[in-house]
């Protein structure tokens, strides 16, 4: 197939939508979009290579949906409304079965998330894809990660380790038991926690997303405010199949050290307890409270009895 | 070198700038930019990947060259200003040296175009690069392709053909006097038209700028605009350097076919041509008119006795 084919046939005509803020979508040297006054605009880009991010040979549906959400969740992060998106996509061939399946699984969360497509690239080349995502937040409200004060909780949503459960199962997929592990599903198609994100907008004085583990990235978060954790070994939220799974303490590792969760990690002040607490119930989500932000600059995960677990390297990129 | 080390010491400390529109640079999820009231923001990316846009063992220069101009030219095709970009890097090693190189050449980009550097990514795999760049410009004024009307002349800025004439080049480099032609340059840095992009808003009808070749390029703009195009073989503009290499003939293939040029092709209304004269004249760039659009809905290129010249593929990316 000839790249404008594609292009009309996947994507164009497939994944964009009708948005007032969309001036010229994709098909001209630039797209033109139209940032609302009062308004700034938030972007980061990610990219997803064979082997590296995704196993080989692995659906396209399953990369959709993790490029998606990885995206989506720095969107996330920082509190801002999707806005819309571009894409390169380099692959040895294209096919047609590829194509169909891959833009199936990104068109259901472009309407989701109400994320249109605006622009993109296709080469030939190794199986690569870089989304460059965008959101819009009202100015001034973005929620940055170098906020956090002493003495704010630190909380975390969801469960923590499931997709790194998820992916040490996958290689086990031929046994049927695993096969209907819920872990799978959390770490083939993460949920970004795009409305979280923006609700706490005006309760979170600081968020990151959880994509390279939950101590690296609170890690990174304490750096960027200057200051160190205090964390609950007990308290850290694990999914009752990853413990099963795998027992208490290796999902306990998972939990600290595994990338891909794509939940959110936040900080608040004591007082906005109450109004996390109705927030976790609004929106059906598990928000929980893990720990303090502390004057020491490192991050120490601790049990009750003061003892310290040191498994607390998140996923080195190199 | 680890991750955080690398883009600090050649990226987010050397090639950001310090802009108003600018309010959270990189290091965070996301940038966070401040598009200004009554401007729209255009944005494009494209991909290079090794051995497909850009020689096996290519200069880390060449490459950060070659990569900011097709960018950069995708914002001038549209009127637009530079206003920032993003850059996903995969690469088996990232060697200081090359980081240096690489990042020293996208810092004079940087500084010269006022394009500042606002998030990025890097990954371990193929040797590939995606930028993902951004311009605004005042609302309702993006020049588009799909604008262009019958009657409407028909214009190319510089020379057509030297790139591909430098990249044919590239291949017999040991040779002292292939060393020393202005061809090489042309194919290795090329130079973004986006000051005339700018000075085109209010002058042209429509535009794009020449990456894939003259004659593709010029027919992607007659088929958004629904029309045709009559060019005249002899008008076309061609480098005395590329003429004296290659033959008349074979420059003209060139000129028609090579891509990478990186040169507007643009139309506008007859009555505009004293104006695109005086424009010329104060950025000191050769504006030639080369033909006209016309109802028919092809791409014809006849010589003044009225045989028509076949060579009318541009690059097919597939």
């Amino acid at each position: 197939m000839h790249e404008f084919e594609i292009i009309r046939r996947f994507f164009s005509g497939k994944i964009t939508l009708q948005k007032d803020h969309v001036v010229i979508g994709p098909g001209d040297d630039c797209a033109v979009v139209r940032v609302p006054n009062n308004f700034e605009l938030c972007l980061s880009t990610d990219t997803f290579i064979e082997g590296v991010h995704f196993p080989f040979q692995a659906k396209p549906a399953l990369i959709a949906s993790r490029l998606s959400a990885a995206n989506l969740s720095d969107l996330a992060a920082m509190g801002a409304e999707p806005f819309g998106f571009t894409l390169a996509i380099s692959s040895p061939e294209f096919t047609e079965h590829w194509l169909e399946e891959f833009s199936d699984q990104l068109e259901d969360d472009v309407e989701k998330y109400q994320n249109p497509l605006l622009g993109g690239n296709l080469s030939r080349g190794p199986l690569s894809l870089t989304m460059n995502i965008m959101g819009i937040v009202p100015t001034g409200t973005a929620i940055l990660r170098s906020n956090a004060k002493v003495g704010d909780d630190i909380y975390v949503s969801g469960n923590l380790g499931d997709a790194a459960g998820g992916l040490a199962l996958m290689e086990q997929i031929a046994d049927q038991a695993v096969k209907n592990s819920s872990l799978l599903e959390r770490y083939s198609s993460p949920v970004p926690r795009v409305d979280l994100g923006q609700a706490l907008r005006k309760i979170a004085t600081a968020a990151i997303d959880i994509s390279d583990g939950f101590a690296a990235d609170l890690g990174h978060l304490c750096e960027a405010s200057g200051f160190g954790a205090q964390i609950n070994l007990e308290a850290l939220p694990l999914s009752t199949e990853l413990v099963r799974t795998f027992g208490l303490e290796v999902a306990r590792v998972k939990a600290i050290r595994g990338g891909d969760d794509y939940e959110l990690c936040f900080t608040a002040e004591p007082d906005q307890a109450s109004s996390i607490q109705q927030l976790s119930e609004c929106l059906k989500l598990k928000l929980t409270k893990v720990g303090k932000i502390s004057h020491d600059k490192s991050v120490s995960i601790k049990d009750k009895l003061g003892s310290p677990f040191d498994e607390i390297e998140g996923y080195q990129h190199f």
